[in-house]
């Protein structure tokens, strides 16, 4: 028998998520039947998408959402002897039990690199990047492109697949450290939004030809900033919007420059690629392999953090891909 | 010698056009030299666009930019003979002299119909429809359309293309009136957004399936309302916004349902078609000739009451493609 630790929904988030919005709950996991697996979660994932899917999703009592790297510690099927490594969603829980359809296989994983990345540049983040900046944005040699969120799991991601695809790229975050980092791996330019006075001038400053893609994770005033300095048919790719996800109102964005510059804007979610995730890891993968692609991790430790280690992606606290370790 | 009356700005519009913001006046033209033409304006059209793009484009004393339909009356061209039907841009004036090459002969124009809809249905309106819906939008049979503003001069052809094309198509006017009209050239369903005390929910009413498109021609309330009724992976065309055209501060929309619901919106202008225009207008004529495609104007008699007819465009006072007959 064993011991399943979990959070539930206690109440939707209602403003900046309160611990008291979510409960712990231990309970005994039935015996595994003909077919399945026990499965104990090794790294978490915590990332935005969370606070807005959590309200459209979940009733209370039900557990939060989530991805994580799980291994097989008891099986009674062939497909997943003990040991297998797995991600799987059944979300913010310690351990849980599978008949296989719901998990897959971590395979051709490199040897050198934590299985935490299947969570992030090579899981469910790397993949929004890729795609969203491939299918979405099609970069062009020679394009200027636009970042906002820039140090953060997606963000840092877009960033240095534009520089591989010949762009210049400038991006924004939310600290001077972040900044520098982002000059580190490769960004052409970059400021902190919360000391920027005048961030439609900044941007204006920092892409003086105007910006041809916009990557967006924030929603808000950067993304009004940029809107009012792209190119007549620049593309918008709005992957997420952070900086309302708390807000009381809903946010909006500018609506004169759409029509007046022919604006392209497309919202998207990663999981219209699902069946294009393998091709997505190998080029990544690559990447990584090569030194064109670096990765940073912001790993909290123990399964009881989860609620911090969530919070602290509002805050702008984490400083790359937020990781639990349990 | 020939007089030209002109309209030229005397201080860019601030909020809704004051008659004192447009100036007329009178000034002899200068004897045609080879090569050139005089032309005198027949009809003239007046559009929503010309409010944001005064701004833009012009400074004191510029004249108001514009479309007529004009007809040659001096010729040292031997392309352009007396009594050539052209149409251009001259701006708001009665009379102008042309090297032929801004202006394009009407060719091919059925006889029972007026040369005015060389400014509307088969002119610049009527390609703004044409390549909006069938380029950005890209309509299926089945598929429900959304059309704001749709009795306006675009609004009412993009709906009847929708009927053509074999969708659901639901529209918004700001009248019993043009509601009542809607219906009877083959709108499924219309409302008047100045009586509906909740749009979100007369269109959810309207449109069961939800909008699988939206062609939008007026921005603010009334495009917040279609945004929150897009189904997944929906398509908005963004043709105007006329709603904000006035407004002192920017119109926004909102931006939860782009990200949540992977909507697709393109903002354009019409002129980047430019050179399928004779594509367009064969299709719009073979259209009204099979009588599936009706037309209606709006017409405004006498030059000096171009800025009336220009006003009735933000009131709604106009009913149809507002056209100036001198």
């Amino acid at each position: 028998m064993v011991l399943q630790k979990r959070f539930v929904l206690e109440k939707h988030f209602d403003g900046m998520p309160k611990k008291s919005d979510l409960k712990i709950i231990e309970e005994k996991l039935p015996p595994i039947k003909d077919g399945e697996i026990l499965i104990q979660a090794l790294y978490l994932s915590v990332d935005p998408y969370m606070r807005p899917y959590s309200r459209r999703t979940l009733k209370k009592g039900d557990m939060m959402i989530g991805e994580q790297v799980a291994k097989v510690i008891e099986s009674k099927n062939t497909d997943y002897p003990i040991g297998t490594i797995v991600t799987c969603s059944p979300g913010w829980c310690t351990h849980s039990i599978s008949d296989g359809t719901d998990v897959r296989k971590v395979k051709d994983f490199p040897e050198n690199l934590p299985y935490s990345l299947a969570l992030g540049s090579l899981g469910m983040t790397g993949m929004t990047a890729y795609f969203g900046l491939t299918e979405i944005l099609k970069p062009k040699a020679g394009e200027t492109l636009f970042v906002s969120g820039a140090a953060g799991a997606v963000g840092g991601v877009v960033g240095q697949l534009g520089k591989i695809f010949g762009c210049r790229v400038v991006g924004s975050a939310g600290s001077e450290k972040k900044i520098k980092y982002l000059k580190e791996i490769g960004f052409d330019d970059a400021f902190n939004y919360k000391s920027t006075i005048d961030p439609q001038k900044t941007i204006k400053d920092m892409c003086p030809d105007g910006i041809h893609m916009y990557f967006d994770n924030v929603g808000g005033t950067i993304t009004n900033a940029a809107l009012m300095n792209m190119t007549e048919c620049g593309r918008i790719a709005m992957c997420g919007a952070i900086s309302g996800y708390n807000a009381k109102s809903q946010s909006t964005i500018v609506h004169p420059p759409i029509v007046g510059r022919q604006l392209k804007i497309e919202g998207f979610i990663v999981y219209r690629w699902t069946d294009r995730f393998p091709e997505g890891f190998e080029k990544l993968k690559e990447y990584i392999s090569q030194g064109k692609l670096t990765y940073k991790e912001h790993v909290t430790e123990g399964f009881d953090n989860m609620f911090k280690a969530f919070c602290e992606l509002f805050t702008g606290a984490n400083f790359g891909k937020a990781i639990v370790k349990v």
